[in-house]
Parts: C-alpha cells; sequence; structure tokens
C-alpha cells in the first residue's frame, strides 16, 4: 500500500465546496469517482488539506490517498486530467510516507483574497473575485490589517459549525496588493479557523466603506466578540493558494506532533 | 436621436462570437434584447468595433447604436447591467455625434493572447488562456517578433472568409511578456485582418516549439504564403483589449476618411 499526495487545483463555481455532501457535488467526490476509475478499485477515500466552502477556489489544494495501484506517482496528474473535467485540475502527484497526513501535518497555508473595486462587475473574472462597487479606503484598510499578525485568540473569527479544538492561531501575513481597482488581500497563518479568511476580507472591506474603524480587528481580538467585525465575504474571492508542511512530514512523520 | 457608444466586457465562452448568426448566441443580439428592453423599443441594431469570433473574449469592445431613449447616456451601464447575464457588462456609456462609427472611424486595436506553458493546465483561467504543455523557447519567440512591426502587406496573416479591401496593416506594438508559465503576447496596431491575432500567436508557439524558424514572421511577409505561417490558435487565449479611435471622431467625424 503507497500514500499518494496530489496538488490539485479547482474552480470552486460549479462545486458545493471540496467536501463530499449529500446535498451536491463536491470536488472530492469528483476526485474519488477518476481515482476509483484510474487506479480500478470500486472506491476510495481522499483526506485533502483544507475544507473549502462552495465557490471557493483552490490553487494548491493537498490531497492524499492510499493505494495498491501500480502507477507511478508522478504520472497521477496524465492518469486523472483525462478523466476529471477542465474545472479540476491535478497538477502533481508524489509519494509520501504511509503516516503523511495532508491535514494534520500542515504548518501553514496561505489564501488569496481578490476584490474589484471598480463601478462595475468584470464579466471575465466574475467567478474569481468579489465585487465592490463603491470606492475603498485603502490607506485606512492597510493600516487594520498589522493587528492581525502573530499569535492571537481568534475565536471571534470564525463562524458557527468551526470544530476546532483551541481557537489560537498565529498569521505571519496579511498584506493588501493594489494593482488599478484590483485588490488582493494575502493572509498566511499557520492554520485557519471555518470562514477566517472570509470574515478579515468582509471587514477589510467595511473598513475601507468607514462603517468599521481601521481598529475593528485590534477591538475583535480582545472583545473576542464576532460583532466587533463585519461581514463574512462572498466565496468566489477566496482561493486556498499554498499549504505548507514541515520537511519532517515527508521523511519522518511519526516525529511531528500533529497540528490540529 | 442620440447615438451613443457603450465599452463592453464579455467573457465568450458561452457565446457564438460577438456577430449575430443564426447557429447560435452573440453577444450583439443578447446586448441588442437587452437595449430594447431598456428602451421600450420592438428592436434595435448595435454596432460593434470588432467581430470577434466565437470563445474570444473583450475587455472593451466598443458597440454604438441610436436611440431616441431619454436615458442618460452614462446611465446605461446601471440600465442594462440589471437586464445581462453576468458574462457581459457593460462598462461606460456616452453619447457621441451623429456619424461616429464604433467599427469604421477606429485608428487602432490592442489584443492580448494569452498562453499558459505549464504541464498540466489550468482550472481557474482554463477558459482565458490557451494551455501548451510542452516547454516554450521564448528567447526566439520574442525574437521573432520585431519582424512584425512597421506598415507590411498581412495578406499571409488572413484566414479564409476575411472581407478587407486591403491587407496592408501597420502593427506598432508586438510584445511577449513572461510571468513564470504565463506568456501574455501584447500586439497593437491600426487594424487586424480576419485571424490575424490568433495565426500571430499560434505561428509564434511554433517558434517557440522549434517547428518554424525566428524568421517565420518576416517570411511570410515576403511570400504572402499562409503556408509559411502556423496554426491558427485557438479562441479562449484570444482578449480584444483596447479600441482606439482619434479625438476628432467624437468632435468632427464628418472630417475624417473612413478606416477600412
Amino acid at each position: 500500500m503507497k500514500r499518494i499526495l496530489l496538488s490539485v487545483e479547482y474552480d470552486g463555481t460549479n462545486y458545493a465546496g471540496w467536501q463530499r455532501q449529500s446535498n451536491g457535488l463536491a470536488v472530492q467526490q469528483v476526485l474519488e469517482e477518476a481515482l476509483a476509475r484510474a487506479t480500478g478499485v470500486p472506491s476510495l477515500t481522499v483526506t485533502g488539506s483544507s475544507r473549502t466552502d462552495a465557490g471557493v477556489h483552490a490553487l494548491a489544494q493537498q490531497v492524499h490517498f492510499d493505494t495498491e495501484s501500480s502507477i507511478p506517482p508522478e504520472k497521477y496528474p496524465f492518469v486523472l486530467n483525462t478523466q476529471l473535467p477542465p474545472d479540476i485540475r491535478v497538477k502533481t502527484g508524489r509519494e509520501v510516507p504511509q503516516d503523511f497526513h495532508a491535514r494534520f501535518l500542515s504548518c501553514g497555508k496561505t489564501y488569496t483574497y481578490r476584490i474589484l473595486n471598480s463601478r462595475h462587475g468584470s464579466a471575465l473574472y466574475r467567478n474569481l473575485c468579489w465585487h465592490v462597487p463603491v470606492p475603498l479606503d485603502t490607506a485606512a484598510m492597510e493600516a487594520s490589517l498589522p493587528a492581525l499578525l502573530g499569535t492571537h485568540d481568534f475565536s471571534a473569527f470564525q463562524a458557527a459549525g468551526g470544530t476546532a479544538k483551541t481557537t489560537l492561531r498565529t498569521l505571519d501575513r496579511a498584506e493588501l496588493l493594489q494593482e488599478g481597482d484590483r485588490l488582493t488581500l494575502l493572509v498566511s497563518g499557520n492554520a485557519f479557523l471555518y470562514n477566517m479568511v472570509r470574515i478579515i476580507a468582509g471587514t477589510l472591506v467595511e473598513i475601507g466603506l468607514h462603517r468599521l474603524c481601521p481598529d475593528a480587528f485590534a477591538r475583535a481580538l480582545s472583545s473576542q466578540n464576532r460583532l466587533d467585525l463585519g461581514m463574512t465575504a462572498p466565496p468566489q474571492g477566496l482561493e486556498l493558494t499554498e499549504v505548507r508542511y514541515p520537511e519532517a512530514a515527508f521523511t519522518d512523520p511519526a516525529s511531528l506532533r500533529w497540528h490540529t
């Protein structure tokens, strides 16, 4: 039995999210069915690093599964991409140790949230950004972000339904890039709570609209009150961009305490 | 009667091109129907600056039409975008003189052609680029482009079905930008023949694959033989990015000789 790790890009527009659902088609299900066909087993379960919501995209979702198949690990992209719809692409495949785990061994992730701040929306990028038609005060938005850096109790920054045992998280990057009317929020940290990046993006936009003060993040970190933050930004602006693992995850996973 | 000029962005993926067709839904038709509803007239004809093909995109297609409607010209984006599907967005509206013409008075256009040169395709940008999975020699590609600049007889650079009276064209920009595995071809000129940019992009890729020599463009300009050029690149990589008019088109169009 081999454990294989895939890196998977997907356009979440037409899916009910990453995780298998009873009420809609999930990326996980489509990938599992393609893998089952490719490896000739009746059914198979894959584990993703992040359970992205409906409409959320991934540039590099990390996915592991176990197989007895003799397909060389690096050939999985070629084998699977002929089976998958074009909005799901497997980019790389590699063998990892038996006790590697795509979710529990991750030590960091980067998310990108894209905002289009123009009068009228974009036809071309409509599924890849949040269209905010009112001018935003980007200086106020930028000023608000450093408060997020470091280790904090982010309990105010989660939607109901989160299952995390601790709400302590460490962010090492929270940056807003501006290129004309396109704003790009990059957030990197050791782990994220349910809807955390979308709550950060929604709050950031409300700061840019002067509905919230630039100290909203600092205030919510101290009050631990979800009501000190803004709306949850819509899913289509969000992309899981990178998932990081400690080097030992690929050499000696047993030596690692699992990050949960 | 007023003549109105709109700037329109569209994702061409789900359309049979710009021009009204009997065998598929065209962007022109969808826009005309939305305008007819908005202005309360039974039917209405719009004129676009460029007849983009099926699957080709536009960031700023220029479109004029005549109307007796009292809708303020700058309100057309607001009025129409509520009527239009999200893959067509009207970005601006303005009144222009009665003898303005979106197609005949254009003095220049810029097209963008996007190539993804990676082993596996992109899920997120699949409809916005041509995926070329084999490594390309970008130095050879770049070296080939200056031959296109200036005024030449581009008769080799058109597909059957072109209706141009002359095949003399002037290009002032033909540039390949590279950002990681994304190659962006920018071509700017006074006017373009049918499929001209897609033939340039297809030839450029064949130069990058060493199937054609870097002097292929120079050779075809001299031989006027379509067979000295490469394939016609697929439509989804192409975007009509900018359409230019002389200032007089907006002040005294009658003073201009029409560019055809």
